[in-house]
């Protein structure tokens, strides 16, 4: 039983509405969109990040599959594993300041003491009250206009920044160690979204459950993912580049299929908001990338397998 | 910042009405009871634990939460560390059953791969529909009689039998492996219930969070704790059996504060339920022991400290 069998056994156990189908950012159930993350030492996270910005980005991730679902956040339950004081008191800063910037309330959980050396592990179960429409990633149709809000490829490009030089700093190592859920874009997308998700394991590779959730394939342009300039500065904006930030994951980006008609800058959308389009839905047959010299094969790994469901 | 400071520090940021003040076995929010337990490899099973009984003791000790506040099982997010397919199947075997037994759907979580080596840490949170009452660990009054219902120190038997001899089998440690949610005798206890929680760190453990969140007291006897036949058998029942009964932990039993004037035999409980008066609670001044003999010093330590908020 590897991995995709424990996703496949998990899927035929929830058979529940609610849980549409483990193939959801999120699960909807009464009103209520709720989700839980889960993240490791060593995995989600490096030994030497600051436990703040870790308590932080627990919050953070779980609110983006908020924000995919247009959903307000409204109550968290935390898991923690404790043992070092001074980390524990960093990381529960982290943990209020970001309940307290998006109005989460934390309402319960569970601390644990891990075995000596254990890598810690962390979870998260936040509950969002769901808005007028909770788009899933199944409802995208071909013809649909794929739009990217935010930008792709800082977080990745802050990470390896990190593991080149542990003390690196600046705008690209706070992406990966900040990450902004895009609350408001999401809630107002929602309205009008066929299909929506949260880009937290690389776009291309998000793309592809979008796309299969939905029954579709898709065209990407590449030349058309939005890029930082911190990261330009860093990656630059050639082909390589673009296909390094169109995998590198951690984005908290958005991805949402609008129909032609909708113009997502006519909804009520934060000032400013960066959205692009990157692409169109198509037919089922798999993602097609393109760039202004023509057709790009498709990289080997698309993102990084986290295995959320 | 030790575990205490850590629990504080949570209850000054958890300050929502749902939250209860972090004092109770689960939040209540619009109408859900939500509880969430994580467990780990030699801290809460042990490594040859069969998989299957991890599962679902898991769903199990979550729904005694659920249990102890009156609230009928919805569903579960599940946080699963994969790794072992042998292991991962027989573990899904253990949740899928549990979610069967007790009708709780799994509508979501997260499966996470954690370095090679590190303890299993598996995670679940539960919500359930709150009933007309929710009794909170906070309402009992001086003079309130405390009932039991379940017994006492199976689990922490059959613990100790598998510590010996890690073949070990019989009713202990299957009250230990698979303990059951007394999901119905909650139900009808918190329609009159001043005060209720499951006890789960041990009976004396809890009591004092019962006690301390109701700010009484309580006269304990001894000799009324309910023993099962297999744990006389096993340990006896003098009072140094009683008191390993009374702080052993992992019971999953109920502990009630009813008004004197309720019998809660009137009321629509399973048959058969084990039910017993235990004591009564008091003035505030701390737990008091008696048996027979007389007063009983209280144990130094009064249950197993799981860190649980």
């Amino acid at each position: 039983m590897n991995e995709r069998d424990v996703i496949a056994r998990l899927r035929r156990i929830a058979t529940d509405p609610a849980a549409r189908g483990l193939a959801d950012d999120a699960a909807l159930l009464d009103g209520f969109v709720i989700t839980h993350d889960t993240i490791a030492e060593g995995v989600h996270f490096l030994p030497f990040d600051p436990p703040a910005s870790i308590g932080w980005k627990l919050v953070a991730v779980n609110l983006s599959d908020l924000a995919a679902k247009g959903a307000a956040p409204r109550a968290a339950l935390l898991s923690m594993a404790i043992g070092d004081p001074d980390w524990d008191e960093a990381f529960l800063d982290g943990i209020e300041a970001a309940c307290e910037s998006y109005g989460i309330a934390l309402i319960g959980g569970d601390t644990i003491a891990l075995p000596p050396g254990a890598p810690r592990v962390l979870g998260l179960t936040a509950l969002g009250e769901a808005g007028e429409r909770t788009p899933a990633r199944s409802g995208g149709k071909p013809g649909d206009r794929l739009w990217l809000v935010g930008t792709l490829g800082d977080s990745a490009a802050g990470l390896a920044l990190l593991r080149a030089e542990p003390k690196a700093s600046g705008p690209l190592v706070d992406h990966y160690r900040r990450p902004v859920p895009l609350l408001a874009a999401g809630k107002a997308l929602a309205s009008e979204a066929c299909a929506m998700m949260d880009v937290s394991d690389g776009l291309l590779l998000d793309l592809d459950r979008l796309c299969e959730a939905s029954g579709c394939g898709a065209d990407i342009d590449l030349d058309a993912l939005p890029l930082s300039r911190a990261f330009i500065a860093e990656r630059g904006q050639h082909r390589k580049a673009r296909l390094f930030a169109a995998t590198g994951g951690d984005d908290y980006a958005l991805l949402a299929a609008l129909p032609a008609a909708v113009d997502p800058f006519s909804l009520s959308l934060p000032n400013p908001t960066t959205m692009a389009v990157i692409g169109t839905l198509a037919e089922a047959g798999g993602i097609r990338l393109a760039d202004a010299a023509g057709p790009v094969e498709l990289p080997e790994t698309l993102g990084y397998e986290h295995h959320r469901f």
